[in-house]
């Protein structure tokens, strides 16, 4: 089981538009350095299924037909706009799991084309193949999953957008401590926000689950700029998650 | 004054997602072929401005400052989703002008970020600098305004997404017949549809309008593939757009 984070930004990105600072001028130029929406792909058992949907280029990445599902965390537009283009396809369908949000985003309910919605509940394991997924309640600004993902005794969390958990899903993590745990982590320590982790919840919530590996996502403009900063910071088993990186559980 | 297509599709595109026919294959690979969300760039007295903002590379292509505005037909995802990007910008603001649709899309108005939102009356013109801007409501299914742009005796007129005009909309085109007019023209003649025009619509309003060119834009798949295999089916200045097809007027 196999996970690429396609993006690992916030919904502002890295660079900022519009911002000056050496950081985001380096990034500008060079690929390595972007963060792009939050995003990843699972690959198991001859399957292929996106995490998120927030990317711009989904349908030139991953023809029709290479992908068998999305699963989505929340609706918030950095989460779910590559779906507005891939829902006008022709021939096939894309099953898309989803947290139990009446509003969606924008006409994507109401004009779904060739997604097929399917609202998953709290706890409530589904099946694909020898896959077995379980969505984690998140405490964000919209309902919002994370997936417990477990193939062959094999685990991997995805744990974004988040500010720390509901003690439900921590039991199931602590109870399935997962090889691989991606989580948000928007902000740099000590800083306050109500729906997105800063690094102090991370390192609380990694001391309870005891993940094998920690890999940060979400990341935002300061806290990048921090990691930089502070290159020797982040605890054992804790790194930042960049875009394009490979991660194999087990 | 000049008006750059960046984009000449309807909300599929072209290539169309899953699709295997001739016309996609080649455009799959050959990007001169290819339709992106239906959008324009003005630009007049050194000011620039974007006619919708449903590109997706909108923060590459136009890095902070080098947009004075932009003016949105109406709020679709393929119109304005790349306005999710653009606005957690830093230190600017970028005006919105828009129709008077208190919807707006998905959480653009809660969270407009560097967006200031300014929503026009119809018929009700604003000057910026020696540019004239006259709103023209247009029919269909979201309020949506087509615009009549005047700059010293030159005028263009951006009208999509439509089916036919208003009458009131048709008068004032008529009394200042556009030097260019670019048109939505989604579907092929003779077909069905309530929210956007066919090419037979189109012909009835240049006849009325009498602009010196018309150029069609919001092209769907079909109606793409109708032009190839009819290239001198279309009447006097009449000419299917393209992406980063360059009009000046005057």
């Amino acid at each position: 089981m196999q996970i690429t984070l396609l993006g690992t930004g916030n919904a502002a990105g890295m660079p900022l538009y519009g911002c000056d600072c050496n950081y985001c001028v380096q990034a500008s130029a060079v690929r390595s350095l972007q963060r792009t929406p939050c995003s990843a792909l699972l690959e198991v058992d001859n399957k292929r299924y996106l995490l998120d949907a927030g990317q711009m280029n989904l349908a030139e990445r991953f023809p029709a037909g290479s992908l068998d599902g999305t699963f989505i965390t929340h609706f918030h537009p950095d989460h779910v706009q590559g779906l507005f283009h891939l829902r006008w396809g022709k021939s096939l369908s894309l099953p898309v799991y989803t947290p139990p949000d009446t509003q969606g985003c924008a006409d994507l309910y109401k004009h779904p084309g060739i997604l097929v919605f399917q609202q998953l509940r709290k706890f409530s394991e589904i099946t694909l193949g020898q896959l077995i997924v379980t969505p984690l309640p998140l405490i964000h600004s919209k309902p919002t999953f994370g997936y417990l993902f477990e193939f062959k005794e094999r685990k991997i969390a995805y744990l974004t957008d988040t500010k720390g958990m509901p003690d439900t899903s921590l039991e199931q993590l602590m109870l399935n401590s997962p090889d691989i745990m991606v989580i948000d982590c928007s902000f740099v320590p000590h800083s306050d926000n109500q729906t997105h982790n800063n690094l102090d919840d991370v390192i609380d919530l990694q001391k309870q689950v005891k993940p094998g590996k920690t890999i940060l996502t979400h990341i935002g403009h300061d806290m990048d700029i921090w990691l930089k900063k502070n290159p020797d910071a982040l605890p054992e088993y804790i790194m930042a998650g960049h875009d394009e990186m490979e991660l194999v559980a087990g």
